[in-house]
């Protein structure tokens, strides 16, 4: 029962067809769970790591030759080691240390790309008293980061995926293009509802990345309650630039928003009045809007 | 391009096979989203309403005879349209109010069920103030509501679905049988990771529905925090017998909670020791364990 | 760092308020893979599988006393044991035998419940020819089997979970209540899209398994493909009736088939008529119709 | 119950910080359904259409000045009017269309990308003949299009996506990188499983998409059914060396392929040898492998 023969045939046939001209393998969604026994409390943290390399793997692909080849499941070893060894103050340290190690461990690696998504928890109040060791889920949302290494330089982003926002006024959109494919109406006052997720880099070597993060999140929360938006896109802007300057440390800023529709529902049929008050919650479809702000 | 004649066919040769024992059907996913204009504030609620009913409709189903079938299409009206009736304050009110609407009107139906879905969001807080119109999601966590109503009563529901949490100590599994299909050893200190989901009835009719709901939330979340946990099951009579002694208007709690395992990574092979630090996150196999306690 | 003392408090608190009326436990989840490895071919199942245990497990909730409990992850163990011992010809035969081996294995368990899923694999065709030893995913749709033991009794469901189907005439819907909630207009001829899951019982011991399957699943997609309906319940009470009349060893069969509607795009706007062509695709809300039928 | 008042501060801080140096927008998952009516048998089409705009937008996002945008809800009717009056006979020429309308009737568009995503439905067989007008789903497995255009070239793109496949011999995996990372031994016949995703461009202007799409995928089939394989990567190049052999019209493919692993069980604490036969199926941690092959 082997496939062989066939093989064979069908490899003459493919012989002289294509060159390999990119290549890269990896793992995906190691899942860590570190916890760190401190005197007054524990510091739980969850995070899942993917790794990505390039480098000097084509016999791999051309002849089955994987004498060059870091297994994934090694990958995923080194992972858990290196959380052992590592304080995991930061996704983007231990990220970084990982990437570091990869490159300098295995010289055919020519690029290595680590991405860490860290699930956020909270600690329970008990009385009003945060718990040494007890926490809660916050939600959706996540913390990121992107490590980017070569055997010449490691670059580092941070970011914020899924932050579920919802405002119920100051949010226009009008005066957009009108022509046979627009039903739209012009809206002065309408529910502004999105999943912000953005990603910044950083113009030096070490920056504060706690500071960062919780300087772009506040951002966030405060540019989006507060600015008065005529366009998804001029909110983006909105904190895009705030974030730029606010946090010295970040050199360039991406932001994706999705506008979550809330459609009006019509209550003309039923005899009754819509004072703005009343919507059909949808996912799709949706828009999607993205800008990248670098600082000038 | 007519199926009929085939369908003739069949339908004879299924005339006499079974007697239709049970039928019920609805609208499930009606997403509803209010907003109520205070003076000084938006108060702004999104639910997701489930209906089924039962009733005289035997009929729709033997010879394809719809009239006395309400489309689910109009139940979904009558959800949005009721919305812009009701003052929305909990969903309980909400639930029982399409309950009794639908058993007024529509008396082929003998009984319906209500289930509704609430997403909870928090105000955005601005330099440490409330805002009155901005508001983030707090995550996979509801807040449930169920109504099974026939012509003689309505019975209420309340719960919390998917409240997640996890504790680093105070937690032991040990003394359970071992026998031929035991690996997992006794562990006199492990994560204990959970997902709660739980639901009560009331004894009395009118029930302080938010009060019973903040004060369960906070049982949740004391007792896992301060209990020390001999089984998941242990930790779960605990909160229940306490939400019970909270709440006097709750005649009976069930709950639900997966045990979300945490496994301690094996670090000999690389010869470290893994001093309980270092876990694989998993999501399956999980435990899942329930219990319902009535008042005694 | 021990929360002893504060579990103390509340245990007292907590000791007198209810009773433990109801609780089960089990694992969810293990996952099996099974490679059974002939002379001229190689037979790959995928199973994901479920157990639930009732019994003599109060004093675990209650105090914490494990010494009845059979952990999960034995559970999980002897899943995998079972199989490498069981020809795993089909799920119902199974799930049977670790009901069974459960039930005698563990006297303290009065009830266990196994749920048994199974992934559809297909053979590749190479050259119009069956490969050995190659498969192709068919879809979401699966294949289910409930076993529910006592020591008394065992019983057994087979089923179909998530069939997806759509027909794009032959159906209609009309004649339904029409009042102060309606605004779907009649229509006499409408996309019919829906997932089919059912489930059925037996009324002998040792039926068929594969050819009830086969037959029921034959009948779903042939009486879905030729009826004429008047509504979703119409159609769903002849495939219900068509598999009663075919399969003399099914005693009951459920039904359940959401309307995952196909709503007309308004071309009008557009200065263009939709002939009953262009239609939005949707996820919700959707209908959800249900029903039972039992041999007569 | 504004917010101008904080906005125009914010706005003054945030004024100077930074450049907008890339925008984009549009509108997802538009979806939609076309039936086309052969005077034999119907034509079902599903398609889920993303639509994303590049080009002189920056006045939005730093002013909130809307007189370039196209509405992205008017990119969804866009989207309904041109299924109306085109053929849909592949979603390229569809997505062709699409993006070549917005070029020509908005100047201020630099550059669209239009992605199209096909669920793929299989007549019902009743008797053995395929049904006029009744299908059911063919499972995750889809066909997607990708239109990249400006207003002077247009590249089309297509590809399957998440076509699910294993195979229970014939796959090798050895002589990897041995180190203080690796536990995984070396395996002379492991069960492979993945879920190919793949995306092919164009050397002419003009291709058979169809012709193109089943070539391809019964090359996927049939390498990954016939190729001995010595590592994922090993198969993933032939696969993509066979596709440039047999189908003249591509340029370049690129193939992504998890490696979703099978680990065997450990039968030992059994007493039980497992001769390769029971295997934990597991979604997490994967392989990720990915390589793009162009003609040469």
């Amino acid at each position: 029962m082997s496939g062989s023969d066939q093989s064979t045939t069908i490899s003459k046939e493919a012989r002289a067809a294509g060159v390999l001209v990119k290549n890269a393998y990896g793992k995906s969604r190691v899942r860590l769970t570190k916890l760190t026994r401190l005197d007054d409390r524990h510091v739980f943290k969850e995070i899942s790591v993917d790794i990505e390399l390039q480098g000097d793997f084509e016999r791999t692909y051309t002849v089955g030759d994987n004498s060059k080849v870091v297994a994934t499941d090694s990958m995923k070893n080194l992972v858990y080691v290196l959380a052992s060894q590592h304080p995991l103050d930061t996704i983007e340290s231990f990220g970084k240390s990982i990437a570091e190690h990869i490159l300098k461990t295995y010289k055919q690696v020519s690029s290595v790309h680590v991405r860490l998504v860290e699930e956020l928890w909270q600690r329970i109040l008990v009385n009003g008293k945060a718990n040494a060791h007890s926490f809660y889920g916050a939600g959706n949302e996540k913390r990121i980061a992107e490590v980017q290494g070569t055997h010449e330089s490691i670059e580092i982003k941070s970011g914020i995926e899924a932050l579920k926002l919802v405002k119920t006024t100051d949010s226009e959109f009008w005066g957009f293009i009108r022509d046979q494919y627009t039903t739209l109406p012009d809206v002065k006052d309408r529910i502004f509802g999105t999943s912000v997720s953005l990603e910044w880099s950083y113009r030096n070597a070490n920056p504060d990345y706690h500071t960062a993060y919780d300087t772009v999140r506040n951002v966030v929360l405060e540019c989006f309650a507060t600015h008065h938006s005529l366009a998804v896109q001029h909110t983006m802007n909105e904190i895009g630039q705030v974030a730029l300057a606010r946090v010295p440390d970040i050199q360039e800023i991406s932001l994706v928003m999705p506008n979550e529709h809330r459609i009006p529902f019509n209550l003309q049929p039923f005899n009754l009045e819509n004072k703005n008050e009343i919507f059909i919650t949808t996912d799709e479809p949706f828009g999607l809007i993205s800008a990248t702000l670098k600082r000038s």
